[in-house]
């Protein structure tokens, strides 16, 4: 009997065991059109899998904010590759101090450095550091709450970064095209399964050098438990 | 010049300033469209008001357990009322102990005491103590996991218990008829704002001394970032 997996995985190169689920799903669902002769439904035909994942908490440094807090020279390592190309994980983690002096432990940087210093928090981890925070698409930090960020070497005062980013989802400019969007406009994200939700207000973000893959906090994530095997499809 | 809000209070019992915003705009809408002679639009006719709340993660005891805890003889005192008549936020609260040791502590009782011993939090919750939850309706605890629960006087182990809650809706008899439903039925909640989404799969649960109230927990309430005068709806 005709195995789609086994075709995909002797025709194609083979995903490594972290490729995204939604990644295996797309090429494969193309591969069993195509061996069936039939033509693809519009979900197949996408250009790219939609990709959906969660961002916990994280910040992102100057490379001089990372020298104050780690140290002259210091350059950050990476611990985990992400989704989109060249963006890490870093080994590197620090703690945030609250404007109520409640702190945030572990809390992880992200890579490469940019030239803001921003933290992005779900409003839960606002709310256990007992302040407000607003909702900002990244990179606009004006006139939003700074506070204290510690690490080995030393601590380094933000005067203003810390927000709830907007949720949002990066596009390829094949991805608008089919969709039929462009940046800046909002989407919608329906998450299925059973404590199903629709995501409203999906800001779309284009980048000839972006994957298509939505971001959602963890307030996002976990009010819809979203797993790797959980249906999302996104609409205009 | 006719103040609607003023008519209202002149007219009527004036809200006590914990009265729910839901409630009064309800009660001034039905006002404004009296006043002016004018046929009630769908929303303003419904026999109650949308009432949607957030339940932070809470317990809900027996009066055994309440005694262990709190020393024998011990009733649970009210530190607060909540929307549902006769059910109160206790002044009690206690420490949940998980099962990897981390713990959760000014964990909420609300009262008046129960046939079951059940926590519920969200999946935010359960991933800082470390521990998975399912999902499931209130008071449906066969198989869930359990926990430690410290009170000023003691342990308590629950066998099981620990819980997410299905997100609900309480109804009256009036408002199941009004809204075409049945016990048992799932609804959707449409939550405006900056951060707008739906959230399906809302449970109808039904009992003549019900007020209409949409319950949902942290992680949802947050990931809309529900506040006092956001807008809802609720939807067959």
């Amino acid at each position: 009997m005709w195995n789609p997996l086994l075709e995909f995985e002797r025709n194609m190169a083979v995903p490594s065991p972290s490729t995204h689920r939604a990644v295996v799903e797309h090429l494969v669902r193309q591969a069993v059109y195509q061996k069936l002769g039939k033509p693809l439904p519009r979900t197949a035909s996408a250009p790219n899998p939609l990709v959906v994942n969660v961002s916990a908490r994280h910040c992102h440094l100057t490379q001089e904010a990372v020298e104050v807090l780690f140290g002259k020279g210091h350059q950050l390592q990476v611990h985990k590759w992400l989704y989109q190309d060249g963006q890490f994980a870093a080994k590197e983690t620090l703690t945030l101090i609250g404007p109520r002096s409640r702190v945030i432990s572990n809390l992880r940087i992200l890579g490469p450095c940019r030239n803001i210093n921003q933290v992005e928090l779900a409003y839960t981890d606002a709310i256990a550091l007992g302040f407000e925070i607003p909702l900002r698409a990244s990179g606009n930090i004006k006139d939003t709450p700074g506070g204290m960020l510690m690490g080995p070497a030393g601590f380094f005062e933000m005067e203003n970064g810390i927000i709830r980013a907007l949720r949002h989802v990066h596009m390829h400019p094949d991805d608008v095209a089919y969709y039929g969007v462009k940046a800046g406009d909002e989407m919608k994200l329906k998450i299925g399964g059973p404590c199903a939700i629709s995501l409203d207000k999906m800001l779309v973000r284009v980048d000839q050098s972006f994957k298509l893959e939505v971001h959602i906090d963890t307030d996002e994530g976990n009010a819809c438990n979203l797993q790797a095997e959980t249906p999302c499809e996104l609409l205009k």
